[in-house]
């Protein structure tokens, strides 16, 4: 009841509802208007920048506008709301049309698919339908897409820092409340294989990870055991999984040691030891070493698993320092680096560094009396915050190598293929490309119709599938937009048209 | 369905539930565990650092432990996990358990009161019960309480900030999904008086507070008409609540006069109106020149809501600059401090600077066979992670003038009042501080049982309750301690008897 309350059709800000009533009092509500959803720059965390985002929450945002409606609940909510005054702050006909029409039904969402790689200043989703309704969509939308994007985004970098090692999500502990759950969900399709959160494991189809914590080996210890019976206790009861946890006492004077009897013994008992895990201290130094005795001994292959504060520079950081030290010990870098799996947690699931993806959901059109789409725009922002007026079409463009190019915002209905493209900077007057039918292998029309008549428009999509096109369109990027520090500027483009109704526009509402 | 499955009992880290398959099979899972919550230190924001935290998030997780089961759906879900020989993962009689003792029934918590000001090393909760459940329950509790606590010290900085203004919580948006009704009640905890989030705001009995965006003028503006009709409309509309947003179009030549003009028509007719909003640009250079406008209007009282990024250090750069500036163009700076209103977003629910508590959840002793309490320890930390073992009381200590002067760890059962207090760093050798009683003017214990016998010790408490334990524990918190930027570290000790305990378990096990 309460979370119901909390998570259906009132997820919204109040001014979503109070600007719903004004259009109804203006007879309005009706009207059809057009919402772009578009983020203005990459995340950048301080010390690294991202240079392109991976689009998720969207299966998700489809899930929520199938069942919000202005309910028993939600009316009653509403109806208790006063003014400063005492008198309802609803009018009571406001309240009728909401119990009513208050739904989604004609809606229409275009958007790009979950999973693709993103970039900032275009319109990834719009959404058409009655005034009221599309306003009142607003913070829902703006929720689901702006956290779930940002925590794929990151989940992506963490993933190339890892250079195909498996990541597991373990973020659950310090992010925030229940939105963790989508964190995990976005973590998945960013690129974490696995994640240790139960519950959304069993939701999505995904197999929980999780082994055990310092506290089992404490247990053991005080009641007069030791680390070595704690680990037999473990690989007792999970001979076929068994990753131990080696840091509680001493990593490599207790640990490894112990997790290597331990693991002799399964081996004799014929059961494959899985890894061990280093949660403190200098990891590089310490998978260093833990490999060395694990090689000697003959396990070659079980994983070394670290966690501890881990992102994609602290990764990145282990990689390199691995890379220099690894051969003094006799170790083979590359070797190491293949058996490594990284448990990365509070870092993931809050977005260090950048906390928040700075994505907007603004007015761009609403039609006349006579249907007719009329352009608008607010004009005290700055270039860059302006999103672009009227109602458009997003493509993406490839290069004679087959590899993306750039994304270009064109007005519905314009045709982009087999001719000469003239691409211009969204913002920054006198930035312009063109592009030669021979320069281009492929033009990709990004957005589909995603919700109509109330539904979605297709089936729900599987996590396998969103997984899929974010792997696809990274082998169509270009590296350098790939790096995880200073990446390459992906070109973000507009056409000569869609210019011409910008500036038309603005000197339109700059006279007028 | 979904949201049930991953926010009940499996609403935990899959380690939790290996670890308590393993403690069965051993059969020390009804052993009674102590565990002890602690955060490792205030969050450091980088430019400015917390010297204290509000202690939020209790109320919400006892209310997830009431209803949080192994029911049929989840046992389902345990019963499907297979190992990689594709055996079922956990037994039968493991599950069985759970069905029948696998809740919180036979679990203590005691813990600091909400909304109270606390301070890091020291344990403000103690889960004591049996070892399998006090495991299970580790990632819920510290999901609920490392979240709300963060935000609700990031919103305490916020409101002392604003020196006694409104603060209304505005980040739904950018978020993480649903953690932001989380977040906005640890908000409203913090200082936040109201939330822009509807839900919430119903569930807690706060009034959502909003007015309307820049898109209800765009939508005036697109189909001909004005920043000014639009004005008017939403005035008829809410003629005693009217603030409108004036930077559409031009704050100063366009919002702002015609904001004027429609007041003044409220103003003719009856009403009084609310204030302006201002969302872009320097907010307070704005200010003035809209405090002066109005001002001459004779609105001397109307609200400027102010928006737009904005966090502690934003806040307190805006007075300065109006403590600086105001006077210059005749407008007085405290009267222009009163009426202003913060709208703060992204920087509060992400907790900007710093987006996560670094909260654990330590095994700190184990119950042997005769009852006696083992304390346990992780060794392998150094000592600043290392949580104090044992069974313990958690005590606020005042001086002579009635001022928090440190909260002092001691072992159950421990006497503070009354006596000479010699108390000790937690962990840096060497420094002691020794206090008399004639310098303590109050030992307060800290915590109480708030779960026992499967439910709350006490009935759930009220958000008004809880704000005010924070206000009441500022008054007595020194001023240094409260600064936003380098503020005075507060003394966090341990007694004698706690250190004698530690040290000789530290030379146990490492002798051992």
């Amino acid at each position: 009841m309460r979370a119901d309350l909390a998570e259906g059709i009132l997820f919204t800000d109040q001014y979503q509802l109070a600007m719903a009533q004004l259009y109804f009092a203006e007879g309005i509500h009706d009207r059809r208007a057009h919402f772009d959803y578009s983020f203005r720059s990459y995340p950048d965390y301080g010390r690294h920048q991202a240079g392109y985002c991976v689009y998720a929450g969207l299966e998700w945002l489809l899930g929520w506008m199938e069942t919000a409606r202005f309910g028993g609940a939600e009316l009653a909510a509403l109806r208790s709301q006063t003014t400063s005054r005492g008198a309802p702050r609803f009018r009571t006909d406001f309240l009728e049309w909401l119990e009513a029409e208050g739904h989604f039904g004609a809606v229409e969402l275009h958007s790009v698919a979950e999973g693709r790689v993103v970039h900032p200043l275009v319109p990834l989703v719009t959404a058409t339908g009655p005034l009221a309704m599309t306003q009142i969509l607003e913070t829902s939308l703006l929720n689901h897409l702006n956290y779930q994007t940002l925590i794929a985004t990151k989940a992506s970098r963490v993933a190339e820092a890892a250079r195909g090692s498996v990541v597991l999500e373990f973020g659950m502990r310090r992010g925030a409340a229940t939105g963790v759950n989508a964190g995990a969900r976005a973590a998945l399709i960013g690129g974490a294989r696995f994640t240790s959160n139960t519950g959304i494991s069993h939701v999505l189809g995904v197999d929980p990870k999780g082994t055990h914590a310092h506290s089992m080996v404490q247990a053991f210890i005080a009641r007069g055991g030791t680390e070595l019976e704690a680990f037999r206790a473990f690989a007792r009861v999970y001979p076929d999984e068994c990753v131990l946890l080696v840091d509680t006492v001493d990593t490599l004077e207790s640990g490894v040691p112990n997790a290597i009897t331990v693991f002799e013994e399964l081996a004799r008992a014929g059961h494959e030891p899985l890894g061990i895990r280093l949660d403190s201290g200098d990891l590089a130094y310490l998978a260093i070493q833990a490999a060395r005795r694990l090689d000697a001994a003959g396990f070659t292959d079980t994983q070394i698993v670290l966690s501890n504060s881990l992102d994609e520079l602290n990764i990145w950081q282990i990689l390199s320092q691995i890379e220099e030290e690894a051969d003094r010990y006799g170790v083979d870098a590359s070797r190491l680096a293949a058996r490594l799996v990284y448990g990365v947690g509070t870092r993931l699931i809050t977005s260090h560094g950048r906390g928040a993806l700075d994505g907007v959901y603004k007015l761009v059109a609403v039609e006349d009396d006579a249907g007719l789409v009329v352009p608008t725009m607010k004009l005290s922002d700055t270039p860059g915050k302006q999103p672009i007026p009227g109602s458009k079409e997003l493509w993406r463009i490839y290069d004679a190598r087959g590899n993306a190019t750039a994304d270009a915002v064109a007005m519905a209905g314009e045709q982009l293929e087999g001719i000469e493209l003239r691409l211009h900077h969204p913002h920054r007057a006198g930035l312009s490309r063109t592009l030669s039918p021979g320069e281009v292998s492929e033009v990709e029309r990004l957005r589909d119709v995603v919700w109509a008549g109330g539904g979605r428009a297709e089936a729900s999509v599987s996590l396998d599938l969103i997984r899929a096109r974010r792997v696809a369109d990274l082998t169509r990027l270009d590296p350098g937009v790939r790096r995880i520090i200073g990446p390459h500027i992906y070109h973000v483009s507009i056409t000569e048209e869609v210019r011409r109704v910008r500036d038309d526009l603005r000197a339109g509402i700059a006279g007028g």
